[in-house]
């Protein structure tokens, strides 16, 4: 508990990483709309391990299926039940019970969740796994929002010790959806071969490497959130941080506003083209917890995959003492380059909650 | 909308800062528990303006009324309605609608979400003063959680460029009741000073300052929470983010793991006295979105106060033209020390549910 | 819990009897609307006590207070909070905590629900008087329905044996205003006066008399509701089994349908004017959960009040042995009059959240 | 919206009757219960078509599949989704979206709900087959409840003509679970045979008929429950309303109340065996919205199926004109032993929810 989320917009999210199946039930998606099934698959196919060189070997045959909520194509305006058959399941690498906890992993915590009875088997609904669904179901919400005019970028804004700009200095009208087509999305070009090596320099060590996914919503219009309990932040964070290995989320200049005086950090209110704006967006689009019509810009902390190589220290749950560890199997030394459309995938289904929660307001 | 939260416990806000009243419905507490009244009051006067000179010398008479749930001292397990009349309204300082909106605030988000209707006076809804109510229900929660042996502190981090350490680096068991006493609580003796400097500097400028507030909740079971979409980080973040001046929520290292090896940031886990315990604690007490037993601790970024003496550019909404605004009246220079009694209280209510969803589990 | 509900409209209720004050909190009424404060009090008025020689001669003077979210008799989009102050508490009449508990009241259930904690007082929380708050919040959410076309009525459609004709077979275009104006509202000219005889007939035994009360909501388009979870008839009747006393509800033909063939009961489709419309209305405009756009017509059984004069059995909670009860106090020998202003505002609550739901379809 | 239900039990449904499949996402068993799988299929086998004479002869291969939350035979803790294959669509019987609208069924109002995009294939959302996944998840929890010494039984209490006695009048600690084995399953030996002489007459004259079903819970506590919202009826109404077919239900003497003295109505109170109990039990094991410790008694009323071969007039939605229509296919005459198990889940469903409310209070 609790497995569902969203108030106009509804999810329901089942699996386990080598159970049957994992999937999500969405409800809230209008009757009518044409499902873009070729870009749904280059959402997840984004997603996928086995991309390029910087992530995990592995292949996962997602293929997802419809078993409800669509006739010719189109959404019928019931919800949607999609699943994503587990076919690689490799059950034989996995043992009788979880033992030997795996640091960063929620081995131990899920262990005592669910006292002992959990599907352990490759992380079970911990698994990273688990996000595929996220990203289908993003892709259906996204799709729905760029009718409205709304477009979703991400890029890494860290990786290790390289650092890209922010969307807050760079051109908020420009069409990033280049981005999609990079491996390691970035703004400031060559950056992404420098964030490139420290992926491999990482995971020739056995080891692995975190960083820091900037992403930015425009076409929002003003009014979207609200004071208590539901502001913009609040709605993004509480998906934001449902994602493994997220573990910071900031919005505009972020924790930056910690080191500023107010008179740098407001925004000025100016006219430009009978519309109000800000000049500068330190406040990442978001004011009172109500969007404001610039951009939404924030930021998640993706901590390195814990699954690494190296021999680390740990215990044996069967036992009751320590003992050691290296985790065996193909991971990725970096999880960024997956964990973009994950990302982008929770901002789409939580700005369409919003939107709907302010459609009901425009009787 | 969407003004309540919670699932176990439930929260509904309500009022307006120069409305009649402000208040909170909670509905969740057990009955029977004789409420500390004394210890509720101390909570909400650290929250009030004028408790030093680093804070507005404004005065709010903020005597909590409870209306419902209360009989003979005691909580009777029905939902207790506690609310705080605005005696000290002064709308004379108000005009007639808003019209120059203060950079910063959501004078203009609020003004397109509720479509010019808005209590605009000093903030409407999105005024601070909302948070009294809120610090009112967490000093409930708390109590409650202390019987369980749940304890929670906070300190101010980061106050403009004076950094203190984190509690991740500094001894989880220690009794850390004093820094309730403090107006700018600190681990590192005589930081406070430095900080106090800050904030006289910046408030002599006619400006504000913005800084990070560190909260470390111990004596959490393990097995809170839950990966998808209830975890500890997002029932949190959920709630923080709620906060006014909230920007940023970070778990653990948080950012910091952006720049951190795997084999760094894994936290170890050892056997000690019986117990299972990490070594390091960069996971903030969390692993996939469950508690670990170890201390949860999150830092909040605080933007600085967005009202300032300061001119500034904006525009008139009435006149649909840009103009110029010094924000009048008695402000905060820095909101900090009135927020840390804040987020101590969300975490206090966060931390309240998860407990009561968990104990479903334990039947 | 809960005393929340809604998912479009939120409602948030607390209060008991004879504590400080009750009142609701209403999240999800528009920005803009002016309040017919006449009308919210005559609504009030018609379910107050001591209207006419029917119902109980104590008075309460239930001047509602609006704490917050109204400016200049406008709402100002943001949370309603209501309240409604006990003026005439009179706890002299009440011992020291629950002795004797009243058959067919909640005074033994709930003493078992809160542990012996609850505020006995006059009911408590389960006092129909906590009604009073909910009319006031269906007077709102009937202004807002009837500029949309949507009209109430409700009478009395069964008072002990005496029988009044259905909506079902009236005509549900006519102007059933008048109903409002009755203090036993009846189709059937007279048939109050007979009503009443029996009322004054249960009083005069010391005794106390049941009914049903038929509602009908007409101007509602087709396509309100949902097949599973949220039907019209889900969404009404968890309201409506909300207000103390109501034992039963059905729609349409309800029970009627036992004993019918499916030729009869089916409703037949026909044009009408370009309009698809039904030649009966035994479904009672709902078809698999959602409206048909015929009235929507439904009935709530009333059980006889409980507080009767008359000797009873009952027990000692402090003795733990069997006891002998006479209810004191002035009660209401038949609670349908002041029921109807109820069930009417329920209706309307349940209306407005079902077509907010419905609302953001059509964007 | 909404497709899903429940706040400590979490149920999301999805699936049209001619889509891929059909099933439902349960959250918040708990973990380690061995999933007692032959009962199961034994409570689907109830639900299932062509058991007897007295329904449709229609054929379903109704083998649920657990996607994820099993492991071993034994629940994980984790949400359970449950999918049941469409295998016999014979979708050849439908043509080219819906024109001729059933009477009695949700093909109109379904129409409009959904925007003429709605998978109108054998009642697509609105078809009674969604109750089969209702059904499983009711057998979970009923096996969960049965540990707990909560029983749930259910009988025909109407059909057509034929009235059996009513639980209230029998004994409650009898052993009821014969009434599982039966097709009509009646209190009153032999009435199950004049029963079905009513249902085999309207068949022959192709037409369906109507009943009561009237359910028991025993086992329960006092104090499941709340005044408002969420009182006992409330929750239990809400599900039943949920029911394709279900259009009136109440509690203990229910509708009966209506003819009722106060004198008559009231459950004495007396002490048996150290225990309080009531003489009668008229409220139906629930005073307040709160249970009372005796047996929880309920009656649904069922219309007849709307589906008969006779004809009945309609309208054309493609032409906009008046025509007749004679529904093909194979239908059940009489719904109601079909239903009882459909009941019986809801019932089990409602009061698992309603007990793990109640767990959180007893910490």
């Amino acid at each position: 508990m609790s497995s569902s989320w969203g108030q106009q917009l509804k999810l329901s999210i089942f699996g386990q990483s080598h159970g049957e199946a994992i999937g999500v039930t969405i409800d809230g998606l209008p009757a009518g709309m044409v499902i873009d099934m070729p870009r749904l698959l280059a959402e997840m196919a984004r997603r996928a391990p086995g991309q390029s060189a910087l992530t995990t070997p592995r292949k996962e045959a997602d293929a997802p299926e419809f078993l409800s909520g669509v006739l010719n194509g189109r959404t019928t305006g019931q919800p949607i039940c999609l699943v994503i058959r587990n076919t690689s399941q490799r059950s034989r690498d996995y043992g009788d019970g979880v033992d030997l906890v795996r640091p960063g992993h929620a081995d131990y915590s899920g262990h005592v969740r669910y006292f002992g009875f959990e599907d352990w088997r490759g992380g079970g609904s911990f698994s990273g796994r688990l996000t595929a669904p996220i990203v289908a179901a993003g892709a259906l919400c996204s799709q729905w929002l760029e009718e409205k005019g709304v477009r979703i970028a991400c890029h890494v804004q860290q990786l290790g010790s390289v650092k890209d700009m922010s969307f807050l200095d760079a051109a908020p009208d420009k069409d990033y959806t280049y981005l999609k087509e990079m491996h390691l999305p970035v703004l400031t070009q060559g950056l992404d071969e420098r964030m490139a090596e420290e992926v491999m320099a990482a995971r020739s060590e056995q080891d692995s490497i975190g960083g820091v996914l900037e992403c930015m919503i425009t076409g929002l219009p003003a009014g979207l959130g609200a004071p208590f309990f539901d502001s913009v932040e609040s709605v993004l964070s509480h998906l934001l941080f449902s994602v493994p290995a997220v573990k910071g989320v900031e919005f505009g200049a972020g924790f930056g506003f910690a080191g500023m005086r107010g008179s740098q950090a407001n925004d000025a209110f100016r006219m430009a083209e009978g519309r109000i704006v800000t000049e500068t967006n330190h406040a990442g689009g978001v004011n009172g917890g109500v969007s404001n019509g610039m951009p939404v810009v924030f930021r998640s902390a993706i901590r390195p995959t814990p699954s690494i190589a190296k021999t680390q220290q740990t215990v044996s749950l069967k036992a009751g003492e320590n003992a050691e560890l290296a985790v065996r199997g193909r991971h990725d030394p970096c999880i960024l380059p997956r964990a973009v459309p994950v990302i982008e995938a929770m901002a789409a289904i939580a700005v369409m909650d919003l939107w709907k929660e302010r459609a009901q307001c425009l009787m």
